[in-house]
């Protein structure tokens, strides 16, 4: 039984590759919607935050943890893997193998806690250690997507904003640091016209499906349960807009 | 000793009306930056908050806590005046004597959980039993605030999209139903062109002010004690700008 875990809805959009390659295993998922957004809270709340819902997931007997929010990966995932002995599939991990070999200028677009925590700096760096590397921090992206606004004409305002000291600049790849982003391809495509926007979500996917020993058990597709920490029913519009199917089970953590 | 207690940063705009009118009387002020923002969190989720914020202020020794936010208040004040002895001034019923006698169509801007919850429209109908009250959530505002947009073409586009509704219509007043709302007037004014914004902090902290004996310990200013329950420091610099003043003594309820 695979566990992901986030802030809120952002891991569905990696759920939705979890389940496409790995159709037949039971997913239970955690989204922290009492007390989300993690972006812009400090490394200390968003690790406490994460070792409890950790504990949860793993209480309910998951064997495999994926932490899907990458602020909460950005600044937890070590303090994850010394307290937890199951393996943890970190997003931030995933991706980088799509970034073009001979990439010079290297663009990290995610929360303020990723940016800050700079761990895909550091990552990116050790693999392309003479590229240039540039973080930005987008923290209006999020509820800019939680508001429906992927394709209004702010969402593509607000992306130039963020985008400026890309100007001058010829960027080779974007790392899509943020499970929200993705949905605002359109907007950023239209910024960065040809040059490459990774989505890890992807790589993660497919890393946690090669190392996976699949339980064997079920003959269907599972029906999967959905813990929130606020009222499950505030859950559900949102959060099929981000899975892109129908959300039966959601359950609150606290009954 | 006074209490405020906020969700975050906005009730600080309500702590500087009463900064003005009480300005010897020693203010702990509780900003829960660690679950922020409230407005699209649930009746359920909200009202535990609360209780838990008020208990530490009550603990400190506060002799009236003052609800600053607008989202809280609408949802948990009756809770808060069950559960706790001390006199408890809630903003959300404020601001009404401000609206003119005579008006019919009376818009309130507020967070999805204000306006959901219907305490200002009840309120509002009770004293206008005529008039037609327009409740209007714009969820996206808090975010703009936060991150410096209030100024930007981005809010000016926001606020058409959640003002569309009144285009047609002769509207008579205006409550800015969430302490951040403040903060963008000159876009609203932009919008909504004469029509009188009432922002309900005045109100509220003359109120207070009538109602609170001083304790007139105090000769000089003094020093007020913030309580943050996500890192103390990230506090400061969003915190300075709703206050307009240094803010020196803040410190995390955890330690």
């Amino acid at each position: 039984m695979i566990g992901i875990f986030d802030s809120g809805f952002g891991g569905l959009t990696v759920m939705r590759h979890i389940q496409a390659l790995l159709p037949f295993e039971e997913i239970l998922y955690f989204g922290d919607t009492a007390r989300l957004p993690y972006g812009d809270k400090s490394p200390k709340t968003i690790t406490e935050y994460c070792l409890e819902n950790s504990t949860f997931l793993v209480e309910k007997g998951i064997d495999t943890l994926v932490i899907a929010c990458h602020s909460a990966c950005s600044v937890a995932l070590s303090s994850l893997r010394v307290h937890f002995s199951i393996p943890i599939i970190g997003i931030i991990e995933y991706g980088l193998s799509e970034i073009p070999q001979d990439a010079k200028v290297i663009v990290i677009l995610g929360t303020r806690a990723t940016i800050a925590a700079g761990l895909y700096e550091k990552r990116i760096h050790a693999r392309f250690p003479e590229a240039e590397i540039l973080p930005i921090a987008c923290p209006l992206f999020v509820p800019l997507v939680e508001e429906g606004y992927s394709d209004h004409v702010v969402a593509s305002l607000v992306a130039k904003e963020y985008l400026r000291p890309l100007r001058e600049k010829k960027v080779d790849a974007v790392i899509l640091g943020c499970t929200h982003y993705p949905l605002l391809q359109k907007v950023l495509e239209q910024e960065l016209k040809d040059i490459p926007l990774i989505d890890p979500a992807a790589a993660c996917a497919l890393a946690l499906a090669q190392m996976h020993k699949p339980s064997g058990l079920n003959e269907a597709a599972p029906r999967h349960t959905f813990y929130v920490s606020d009222h499950p029913e505030k859950f559900r519009t949102l959060g099929e807009v981000f899975l892109q199917e129908p959300i039966v089970a959601i359950k609150n953590v606290h009954s």
